[in-house]
């Protein structure tokens, strides 16, 4: 950790004046020393008191995806055990899907505050304002085969839509396979990658976009941001850790007992299990009644004239 | 094309003596100039004859993976229209990843005469030895989702196989998943490996790896060459662009109508098909009666307790 990381969680954890003399003592450096990295540590947007005989107070954390806030703390086995930030980049998966390919660990997590070329499924591309959302993308290596891919996708998304529920007690749904829904519309993305052979996945890059506080005017119409459903902004910082959290665990449990209890769930929070849809797949449109996501994450669609379809992706939308 | 690969045409075409006069005219370089461009041609290790008043003959063509000769008058549709070939890399799929990832067409194929990390399935590695195998990556883009990959490593295996029968006459066999079989033996490999989302292929390597004239001694002690099986050396040159024609039939067979007509002739070629058989499958071993290859490629085996197991790659093994 460097000296700036180590005076702000002493800072974070005192939650009151910490003597500069103290600090001084701690760190071996003078007063002038410590002086100077508080305001590297202000120059990030933190706002820390300074008072005479008394010391440095933190007073408020900026708004900002900061490695040190993302992983302070963070009670994860896997995930975000290293996070790498940026300010702007053109894809996070695409940073992430290098760093893997250069062997960077399993739980390395990707984000940037702004994206130039964010993607979206099948080549097309996801608005990512500056410091509006969350563009991450996490590194994975599980040992599965690339037709079992579908279920990872399927956990970041109950990952997410469970995270945003907890912030906020806002209903949020699981769009099948991998969108978030508020209100019926989309708040959250997810784009899974992978580099595979036919029988093993090297590595896996779930990328996931979230419409935080994005204003509406920003997007386009069928989506919307936590914002503008529930009112009011809400922190991006405690939101990317709980999806860390969430993810980290539900991705624990896929790995120790298999897929079914995290299936429950998703069904639980399905947004169109039981409902009539429309679906795009492979340049078909079908239409059907959702009878049930089967084992492997597919959707099992029953047809007007009776058959059953297996979609194993697809763009779907709800029906009357 | 270049001044040599023209010339080269020329001499191929005309099998027989071109007059010195005759190439100078139609090239418009001096018979100085033309005489150079003779010597670049010999340095690749084509035998030129020159005879006074007579002019220059191609006698012989090297044993060597020139894309001019492997490109040359080659009618596929889209496999080989563009080559590109090493004297040595680390692995020929790498490259043509590298490749694909930066744009290259369809079809472009990278073939190298010796790889220095020839890979296997599952991080094995390919023995490539110089000048002796054919090592060649072929870069796909088929509209397919990722669970369809394992039909292109057979046709990839299929068009091996049935190019070694047309050059040799030798009985050779597909060893499901991804091989090639001589007399028992293993002569060729493939591996296919891929970038993909969940329901997109972006890109396909498909990966040969063939023993042609090596040693046996350079090889496992599972594996042979066709040369070892068949007795004399063969035409590196001529079975690689048999192999780059029967894989465009069969792809744009497999494009257009589907994977029935090439899996019937892969189940008739099939070395294991009604055959007990050992596998290891993800960890796992089992036995049992090989009862078919089902229409998304995978092995149907039944088990001793009469249960039918799908696996949709492992290692096989014929036992009894």
């Amino acid at each position: 950790m460097q000296t700036e990381d180590r005076i702000l969680a002493i800072l974070k954890a005192k939650k009151d004046f910490v003597s500069g003399e103290e600090l001084s003592h701690t760190f071996g450096l003078t007063r002038m020393g410590i002086w100077k990295v508080i305001q590297r540590i202000k120059s990030l947007g933190y706002v820390i008191t300074a008072q005479p005989h008394e010391g440095y107070k933190l007073t408020s954390i900026p708004d900002r995806l900061i490695p040190f806030e993302l992983t302070w703390n963070l009670k994860t086995k896997c995930i975000g055990k290293n996070v790498l930030a940026f300010e702007r980049v053109a894809s996070t998966n695409d940073n992430a899907y290098e760093l893997a390919n250069s062997g960077a660990k399993e739980g390395t997590v990707v984000v940037s505050e702004e994206q130039s070329e964010g993607k979206g499924r099948l080549g097309r591309s996801w608005i990512s304002p500056p410091y509006k959302g969350i563009y991450m993308s996490i590194i994975l290596r599980p040992d599965i085969l690339p037709l079992d891919a579908p279920k990872i996708t399927l956990i970041a998304t109950l990952s997410v839509c469970r995270s945003i529920s907890e912030m906020t007690s806002l209903l949020s749904f699981i769009k099948w396979p991998n969108d978030v829904i508020i209100n019926g519309r989309k708040v959250c993305g997810i784009l899974t990658e992978m580099n595979a052979e036919v029988d093993r996945i090297n590595f896996l890059i779930a990328g996931i976009g979230v419409n935080v506080n994005t204003d509406r005017s920003c997007l386009p119409k069928e989506a919307s941001s936590i914002k503008e459903e529930f009112g009011i902004r809400i922190s991006r910082i405690e939101l990317m850790r709980l999806i860390m959290i969430r993810f980290d665990e539900y991705y624990e449990v896929f790995q120790r007992k298999g897929f079914g209890t995290i299936l429950s769930e998703i069904k639980r929070l399905s947004y169109s299990l039981g409902k009539r849809v429309r679906v795009h797949y492979l340049d078909r449109f079908i239409e059907g009644h959702v009878q049930d996501i089967d084992k492997d994450g597919a959707l099992i669609l029953r047809l007007d004239n009776g058959f059953i379809e297996r979609i194993s992706a697809g763009d779907l939308v709800n029906v009357r």
